[in-house]
């Protein structure tokens, strides 16, 4: 493939004008003239990239438009616990493709799915997209732990059965708030032992800040009234710890402190940023400077639609550089493009993410509405005019979109 | 018409269930069960209100994708100037058209034009939206001032000639720093004689404030290269209360001052809030808050092409809602639908912008994607989840999508 501009997203973030791609599965070449046989012109304005990775999402509540409460995070809880099984329930089949159709038509190549119940499992296995599927373990109450550790066990063993060259098991700790830590240990020892990666939802709320640090705040009452706990479980810091020598991401992190920070950056964690989630719940906005003071890589994610309209990745990644204000557009653009491509690959364990030689030929191309005088400016203008691709490649493949 | 939820956007911002609405050219009756023969219901999740209005664009600069410079305020002026001519001239009937259309589909009913050429007049002449025509003036040099001048008169007589119910000729000053006083004052005694509506930019960028305050920083350079200007002309206070006893709508503002903000309330000034355009731009955020607290009504707008993707303005909206984080979104969705409807109305001296007797019959509906269990959710859920409409009526009368 020849196109006008070809965003490498290597390690020097090179953009290749008027340049060629060869790949079969993987990718072969990049330059220039590489072949005897011309290479197939992708057209005027075109854009040759990597395709986009959503590496934070939860499929299962894919039917939820206008039922949850937005606005406030404990309403918004409340607004969870009471829909949950209706929602569930309105979620099959066309509801999930709803969703995959719209993360493939803006080139999203592969995500990570959090699984609570089991029930995306079945769709996810029959879509061309990639999956990295996070069996989710939550559950504070020693009564039921074992329980729920059984439960979790016979997910995870009926998600390995579709394991493939695309389909990814992994594992999810819901929150430092929400797992008792003996379940914690446990699971953390299988990955561990399987290399599963891991994700958990960290510092999302003040709410859980005033929870982990003081036993008070809005989380109390919410507690007491649902779960009958009295007092938070685990210290943030000692949480983010247990997971050294995992691959992590931590997802939120809205309400990390400099020394949480510091914890994940020393283990190697990732965070997820999830900005629109973060705002229809009001819980703040991540200062990501901060962020990459500590070099953490950070990706951007949509969460699921319990907490957003869309699952679109660029409109996500447009979200997010108008609302981060502080930073400057030009440069937030080149990191928002890392940030779902390459960056969000390395904390999937995925060979994507960038166009170099012998990484998988996972491309996205589409055309921008005019030239571009100064190439500086290229990722802002991709992030401001992208809404969805015409061509997505997935293993060197071309998807139906 | 009848609808699920009618947003009247009146007085007490009623939103009215399974309600109806009888109009012709003006709206008769709003209420329940109103007339012998059945109303025609819009169906399921549908939602009536008042059409939005577009308050501040700059058209002529239409043809605008990814040529101008974003990411600093005065790369993007110099690039302004640079280009101005030739975006100019690759404007003209189609680009125009487009523009319209974008935002007609987008609910649009009315918007307010700043004109600097003239080369918008006679497409705009010939579309189906209510236009406020700001006739724009410019320039400091005190040599070409009288030029300007008869130029100015020259186009409020040609737009003049095409005033009628939809039409109405009004003036814009640029801003304090490129416009001479004794134009300012020429222009401004114009407004008053004739009862034109007036707009203005004001403290847009840090380097207006620095400039204005203290005769210093990038504008310094900027207007001694560019203009041979080699101090501020005006206070800003001062001009401010220039536009007493008129009805001025300041736009942007982001850097205005508690002192500024307060004299624009004395005025009975209104606001226009750009954030995309500000954030392309990267001027910063404008204060929502203490513009609430000074009483000030505010609108939102697009601003032009030159600094925006996008003319719709329930993207832009929706963007508004995302970047404002300091404020809730549940209360702050109530405030944003009444920017781009009533306050937008009263800014253009329109009579339309709520559902009420008497009112133009100015509307839209579009459908919900779902039902709304708590009604205090639906502006929300409406900015959420709305880029398009169904139905665009202007004085009653259904325009073509
Ligand atoms: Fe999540
Ligand atoms: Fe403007």
């Amino acid at each position: 493939l020849k196109a006008d501009y070809i965003v490498t997203m290597n390690e020097k973030n090179e953009i290749l004008l008027n340049a060629e791609v060869i790949f079969d599965k993987k990718i072969l070449k990049v330059g220039y003239n590489l072949d005897d046989s011309p290479a197939v012109y992708l057209g005027k304005n075109s854009v040759l990239m990597p395709a986009l990775i959503n590496n934070h999402t939860h499929l299962e509540f894919s039917a939820n438009t206008t039922t949850l409460n937005y606005g406030d995070f404990i309403s918004w809880l409340n607004s969870v616990l009471e829909n949950r099984e209706d929602l569930f329930l309105e979620c099959s089949g066309k509801c999930f493709k709803n969703a995959v159709d719209e993360m493939k038509k803006s080139g999203i190549c592969a995500f990570g799915e959090i699984s609570s119940s089991g029930n995306d499992l079945k769709y996810l296995t029959k879509q061309p997209l990639k999956v990295i599927y996070f069996n989710e373990i939550i559950g504070s109450n020693p009564a039921v732990v074992d329980m729920l550790y059984q439960d979790f066990l016979a997910r995870i063993e009926e998600s390995k059965k579709y394991e493939n060259e695309k389909f990814k098991v992994a594992i999810s700790i819901h929150s430092p708030y929400s797992v008792h830590p003996i379940l914690m240990d446990k699971v953390i020892e299988i990955a561990k032992k399987e290399n599963y990666i891991i994700q958990t939802h960290f510092m999302e709320s003040k709410a859980e800040r005033k929870w982990l640090d003081e036993g008070k705040g809005e989380f109390k009452l919410f507690f007491e009234q649902n779960f009958k706990l009295s007092k938070p479980l685990i210290k943030p810091v000692e949480f983010i710890r247990k997971f050294k020598d995992t691959k992590t991401t931590f997802v939120h992190c809205v309400h990390a402190n400099e020394k949480e920070l510091e914890e994940i950056s020393k283990i190697n964690g990732y965070i997820s940023h999830c900005p629109v989630s973060n705002r229809l719940l009001n819980t703040g906005l991540l200062n990501l400077e901060k962020v990459k003071n500590k070099y953490i890589d950070y990706t951007v994610a949509t969460d699921g639609k319990s907490s957003n309209y869309s699952l679109n990745l660029f409109k996500e990644i447009r979200a997010a550089l108008l609302m981060q204000t502080e930073l400057h557009p030009k440069y937030l653009a080149k990191d928002l493009l890392k940030s779902v491509t390459i960056n969000a690959a390395k904390s999937l364990g995925l060979n994507n993410g960038s166009i170099e030689t012998g990484k998988d030929a996972d491309l996205i191309s589409f055309k921008l509405p005019d030239k571009i005088k100064d190439i500086e400016n290229l990722p802002l203008q991709i992030i401001l005019h992208t809404n969805e691709v015409n061509y997505l490649y997935i293993n060197g493949e071309e998807i139906n979109l």
